[in-house]
């Protein structure tokens, strides 16, 4: 029910084109995934969510075992029938939440034990438990459970995260067992290449059909998490999906494509588009700014998404006035100018002109005042 | 540029059945016209507006004023232009908001003096000023300026509001001059019928395009509002639009249809939306129940909104959530709700059996638990 087709590597990157075939559709890779972290893209109805281009959806297996709760959404008939999204979807494994959201946790051999942003409760989360929780959500990928910590960390620390969370994907292959959803791995290692390299290779040796690089975009330079990237790569299996967790900015786009990165997630383009902030060719657009006040243009010209069928006076009006409306229309747009991007991306890679694509379009964005 | 056809009077009320020309279109009526306050119907695109049904917006003078103001709304092309909307558009005068949301307004022969709900500067609205506005705005509909009352109120009191308000709407029509938008004059007078239909034939004897019915649904109780309707509407012209302004309810739209009006606008089907309740044909819903939690229905079967592609369950996890689309969602049902409402009474009355409609969706209405 799954098949990676790699169609093409760019002549001059390790850029590479291709198809991963999924029970819910095929996604054309490279492919960016928005984020719909409680079964939903914030603002967005599933349909405007597929008129942005976009192919598959991230959603949170943390945010949806605490609300409603994954077997409320088993009994609504799995989150695809929730959402009313027909295509494919990744669930995350809740490791990162755990690191980043919940309350007092401790990480033992056997699982995390964690409160609840939301109410304090107390809960566990085994290997075990992520991968059942996937199976009640019924996405096309889960994603093994990792332990994630918080960087700069002690070596040892480091390393013994990496280890268990090595142990806890055989423990999460061992028991996922629905044949209409694969199972990724991930490569942890914090900006340690040996330690990269290490994960990578004995993960690559345990067959999984996908691979993600996790632990990154955690609060490191862009020029560490380019060379921990570079480090890895080789490591990581060419003849499957490759997922860079959690990234990101249209130019780390760009430079994890370039070294053959097929898959992406962020919360950048709909988090910032709540706060005002459109993507454009020209560099981004700070809306609330007074001179947008009487300016008749769209946000960018060409676009075809909602957004662009306004002003930008307007899209102003709608954040200054406090409305719900200039926050839906942003996340449009900027997850319109994230799809636009991977398919010219896309493109570019077929017609093996990649980095000059690269070059070009980080030459508009720094052209932005 | 305006034109009303009178096609049909229901045989069994004083339902009619009628379509009021425009210059951005013709509007089926009876019709009702989701409110857009700030230039926006909260949450919805325009494209999503449409689907719903509606044939016209309303717009608040009061607020745009305010905020963009009109003068940039102008120059961002009119207010069709700015919401991207290519139907027509009413805007009504200020005169209620004036009443209902400014702090410490000194109405004088002259204008009404208040002080602005926003940032709490004084603003002057005159006559000539409201139709200034909205000469700017560009609505096809404009509302004369009129000076509301709390009720109860003194006679006297109620007399010299309904007289100025007489005053004001010939010095609204002195000034009025932009062809491509007409006038619609206002009847007040309180719950006193004399001088409702003093009111309404002194109105009508100055020969405005259409006529709408103010100050009600502002307290007073149902039976009220609709003996000051059946006491006004034989004094109304029978050859233009007939407009009831800021009603209401599903069941006070029936009778007031039955009592001949042609026209609302309400805030009770987008500001319940986005309090979680919805309307249905067995009553309302009121979706953060626990009871919804794992309901597979959509909250009304057959609707083809883009709500009811979903669950219950779903829709009440949005809520619980937090997240936006709760209310976008159950916003557009609602629209949808009462714009199905609307299409249904056009077509009971074009078969003469309006009355009977009526009961029958009374008898679903009341079967709520």
């Amino acid at each position: 029910m799954f098949r990676f087709e790699l169609h093409h590597q760019d002549a001059g990157t390790a850029a590479r084109l291709s198809t991963f075939h999924t029970p819910h559709g095929p996604v054309q890779m490279p492919a960016f995934m928005p984020v719909g972290t409680q079964g939903t893209v914030k603002g967005l109805t599933a349909q405007q969510i597929a008129a942005t281009g976009a192919q598959m959806v991230l959603s949170n297996t943390y945010h949806l075992a605490l609300r409603p709760g994954d077997e409320v959404v088993r009994d609504l008939g799995g989150l695809h029938a929730m959402m009313g999204w027909s295509g494919p979807i990744l669930t995350d494994s809740g490791g990162f939440q755990v690191y980043s959201l919940a309350e007092r946790t401790v990480v033992s051999e056997e699982q995390a034990v964690f409160r609840s942003h939301i109410d304090g409760s107390t809960i566990e989360l085994s290997p075990e438990r992520a991968i059942a929780i996937q199976q009640n959500l019924g996405s096309d990928v889960a994603m093994v459970l990792d332990h994630v910590v918080a960087l700069p960390c002690p070596p040892e620390q480091l390393r013994e995260a990496t280890e268990r969370s090595i142990r806890w994907a055989a423990r999460c292959q061992a028991v996922a067992q629905r044949p209409d959803q694969c199972l990724f791995a991930i490569v942890q290692g914090g900006l340690d290449p040996v330690l990269r390299v290490d994960c990578a290779e004995r993960l690559a040796s345990m067959n999984f059909p996908g691979y993600a690089v996790g632990g990154l975009s955690v609060g490191e330079t862009p020029d560490q998490m380019r060379e921990t990237l570079q480090a890895t790569m080789p490591a990581m299996l060419a003849d499957r999906p490759r997922y860079l967790m959690g990234v990101g900015r249209p130019e780390d786009l760009l430079m994890a494509i370039g070294l053959g990165i097929d898959l992406f997630d962020c919360v950048m383009p709909t988090r910032n588009g709540r706060n005002a902030l459109a993507f454009t060719d020209a560099g981004p657009i700070r809306l609330r700014n007074l001179k947008h006040q009487r300016d008749p243009k769209p946000l960018e010209s060409g676009c075809p998404c909602a957004a662009c069928r306004h002003s930008r006076g307007y899209l102003r009006h709608l954040f200054v006035a406090g409305e719900m409306l200039g926050p839906i229309l942003l996340t449009i747009h900027n997850l319109t100018y994230y799809q636009r991007l991977l398919a010219a991306s896309r493109e570019a890679i077929a017609a093996d002109r990649f980095a000059q694509f690269c070059t070009e379009r980080r030459a508009g964005w720094s052209d932005a005042g």
